[in-house]
């Protein structure tokens, strides 16, 4: 027999209607409560609204996709549209285009950390010193998680206010009629090519004996 | 004008067909493939069928949040069910009760990282020995995301293969009918649930200048 911690202690009990414990509400009348938000199918906004997550198994070493996803110039391979990387005079800032738009720049900081395998994406449109555009990806050892060799990759996006107005619009090249945030819609579709992207280079790779990390980019 | 680099060039390029690139499928002709891939509503198991995600903003400061979370017996607290922590002969490893079901043990080891600010709780029912159900969280600064103080929580769980079949019967209390991934198809919503717990907690704790992580854990 376990004894319950003190949870909770520091708070009056009737101030947190919202919190749903086993304590209150037992298996019988939690069963009905999480029935009533299963659905068969869910609306699109709900689902991908305010993030984006998208997410893959890829059979290759997971070390191997986090530090190729670490290099930025990866981009330049499994996005669809960010492409001629080039280091700014600002060490760890990159400038490339995103096809995307006409003439457009982005810029991107990649900030990794190798023990979580976090990978983050700090990008923006038009202007390097706000990098509000912020992809947050992780690698995951699929021995752990799926029991057998390979990687998860995690990837979410969170709907920043700046997708709905850009707010630098100075920095835009005159005449431009798009707006990144104008693709928030299509971000689910557009993170999943990209993200099939990834599995089939990596992949292929893996399989073929070449480094996940290509020569050109050492 | 950016010059592409060198990207995909130790691949031959028919050999890649799944791989989708502005290149090779411009706009117009990307636009539609996208759209297809968009839908009005998704299915229950395109959803949550492999991967379960849930995520939520927090109104409390993320480094705290990301403290309280990395600390185990937060469990005690935000889950709808694991109760009773305590710390085994082996550091770090923790035994608690599910009481989801009758008379069963959970062991839990959290793995946070401090820079990346990710909580990993890596658990399992009924033996400490491998440690399969993998809770996989992380907490982001929503002033980068959001432009908004506060946290962002992510939290990813992936369908083990030992979800649909129990791999250590041995462990298991005699006579116990119900197994840990017979409720899989509930994590969508059960972790909704625990997810709003921790957000109440953790906003009602911010909001009353109470310390996040509480007294009792210290």
């Amino acid at each position: 027999m376990t004894t319950a911690l003190p949870a909770l202690s520091d708070i009056p009990e009737e101030v947190l209607p919202g919190v749903l414990r086993i304590e209150t509400s037992d298996r019988e009348a939690s069963t009905p409560i999480i029935m009533d938000m299963l659905r068969s199918v869910y609306p699109h906004d709900q689902m991908f609204g305010q993030f984006c997550p998208v997410q893959d198994y890829i059979a290759a070493p997971p070390r191997e996709v986090y530090e190729y996803l670490s290099d930025t110039r990866s981009l330049e391979e499994w996005t669809y549209s960010l492409r001629g990387f080039v280091e700014t005079d600002e060490p760890g800032l990159w400038e490339s285009a995103d096809r995307l738009g006409p003439n457009t720049k982005i810029y991107t900081r990649t900030v990794a950390n190798p023990d979580a395998m976090t990978v983050d994406y700090h990008c923006a449109w038009d202007q390097g010193k706000h990098l509000w555009m912020v992809y947050l990806m992780r690698v995951v050892d699929a021995q752990v998680v799926f029991d057998k060799p390979g990687s998860v990759v995690l990837w979410t996006n969170c709907r920043h206010p700046f997708y709905d107005e850009n707010p630098y619009p100075e920095a835009a090249p005159p005449g431009r009629k798009v707006w990144v945030g104008d693709f928030w819609e299509m971000f689910s579709a557009g993170h999943r090519i990209e993200l099939d992207n990834l599995k089939a280079i990596c992949e292929y790779r893996a399989a073929h004996g070449l480094p996940l990390t290509p020569d050109w980019m050492k």
